[in-house]
């Protein structure tokens, strides 16, 4: 099978309204600030009514990953579900537009395009609340071989975990994955989501996962401790490779045995911190497919992550091949 | 009748689909920078299908207008028409949300939403090529005489001129205003607009229009000189007050027969110009309705246009208020 592209990746896919709002905001809404709840298309309903005036933007973290990979001039797949509907319709337009490939069919007469509410308080935190709709209707039979197997590197959402269609569709990815002899990689997430899952978690890692992509908090709850270091030592032999940001601390990586902090540079002005991990799995992932050497794979993740974090919108603005070309990577 | 609103407008509700260009893309798809072309619905498909990825945010020139005056804490009123639709409800959303009154009634079994594919390239300049749509539909029963009657100052946009409907739209508003003593407002919106129904604008302006604003080429359209200069002057008697935006240069205001020149400060990037000349207005109408002097109108106006070029979305981010407060105005 031919590589024809360097990152597949499976997602919810999730069109982004993201509005600004006050910590009383979240505390009105019984909100988490930080983390990703679930709701219903009632509740969507009835946040979306008291959030402020918004923009609208292409989301799903495992496709701003895929668009950041394009973006860095990789070439990628996209597998996920939307309606038949507009934000369907910007879905779609957007992640072709960027140059990845998706040509899963629209859902018909099923709930609507998944939408996240992305709350954003004056600290650029985000707090998304998501109406899966459509997304949560992808099934296995969404998931193509030939995508699968012509991929270098199969990415996977650990969002994923929580409609059990798309668990199914996970477990045909990674089979296909693995006799192909693709790599498997796996972000966490969510740390609520790793609550929820941690067993069925680190099952699916311990058998398929050769990469792992994570925040601080996501690979303590995942290990079951507060000490980071304690945490990323459990990795070993559980990966051959991972990368797991601290947010303006930049990311520690692990190869094989070894364990190295990779500092970043701290940016102008953080407006909106929504996107931050999915670009520097793009960054990561788009290394890896290039070869390169696990310290800058996660300098480019860096690089991807600090372009995000200074806009509204979960996505690059600006290309990060020329990004990357001007900071010499 | 109390005075309910500040501003109370009428305009096209648009949905705007903003993406990043190049010069070479506006050649290619024969659109002339700076310019609103409309569109119909097959060519909005076929441009929007070669577009970049974008951010959809709700627009409308009067729409961004109330909108800024909204977030100058003013109070204001919107007439406009969207479909009942995703972007509709996006529309609605966001105008209410950001405090100004909009309860015409969306349109069943018609165009959908009207939406603008903006263009903008590397200089921040915007190319817009519009989708009427349901926006089209407007007719003079949408327009409610209890808001026209309730507001000191009514705002019309020269692209209603458009939609032969519309100008009905147009034409029943005014008349209440007249009839009510209220200030009747008209922006100029485009040059092309200026030049497809000048003799119409013209015979509007004389017989209606107390407060007139614009940019230096769609004044200079109107006058049909190159002489911008001849242009503020030839204003004199036709309205009382004017106010013309020359981008960096500031802009340019009438009052009577005194014609004054207020300078700008530069901003640190032009990112997208969208939204510009609607957050002049904005600035320079809600001072009028504060009793402030034209000068300081003018300093509203170039404080709200300086904070909406350095982001996509043609809408204030931020407070207007916090920043006039800011800025000593």
């Amino acid at each position: 099978m031919p590589e024809l592209y360097d990152v597949a990746a499976i997602g919810n896919a999730i069109v982004d309204v993201i509005a600004p709002c006050s910590e009383d905001f979240l505390n009105d809404e019984a909100l988490v600030k930080g983390s990703m709840m679930l709701i219903d298309e009632d509740r969507a309903q009835s946040l979306y009514g008291v959030m402020a005036s918004g923009l609208e933007a292409s989301g799903g973290s495992a496709a701003n990953t895929v668009a950041g990979v394009a973006s860095f001039g990789g070439r990628s797949a996209y597998i996920g579900k939307v309606a038949d509907d507009q934000l369907g319709q910007v879905f779609t337009h957007d992640i072709n537009a960027i140059g990845v490939r998706f040509d899963v069919p629209a859902l018909k007469g099923g709930p609507a395009t998944a939408r996240c509410l992305i709350n954003v308080t004056p600290d650029g935190q985000r707090t998304m609340s998501t109406f899966l709709g459509a997304s949560n209707k992808l099934t296995a039979a969404d998931v193509d071989p030939k995508i699968i197997e012509a991929a270098k590197i199969i990415y996977l959402e650990g969002y994923l975990f929580d409609p059990s269609d798309a668990r199914e569709a996970f477990a045909k990815a990674a089979g296909l994955a693995r006799a192909s002899s693709r790599l498997i990689s796996l972000t966490l997430s969510d740390s609520f989501v790793v609550h929820r899952y941690r067993d069925l978690l680190l099952g699916f890692i311990d058998s398929e996962v050769d990469i792992l992509l994570a925040n601080e908090a996501e690979l303590c709850a995942l290990m079951q401790t507060e000490d980071f270091d304690a945490a990323m030592r459990g990795l070993r032999g559980r990966v051959k490779i991972a990368g797991v940001t601290r947010s303006e601390k930049g990311s520690v990586t692990l190869q094989g045995d070894a364990i190295d902090a990779v500092p970043t540079a701290p940016v102008e002005k953080v407006v909106d911190t929504t996107g931050a991990g999915d670009q520097y799995a793009a960054g990561f992932l788009y290394g890896l497919s290039q070869g390169r050497s696990i310290a800058h794979c996660a300098r480019l993740g860096h690089l991807a992550a600090g372009e995000v974090i200074q806009h509204y919108g979960p996505r690059p603005q600006v290309s990060l091949q020329d990004l990357a070309i001007a900071a010499g990577l």
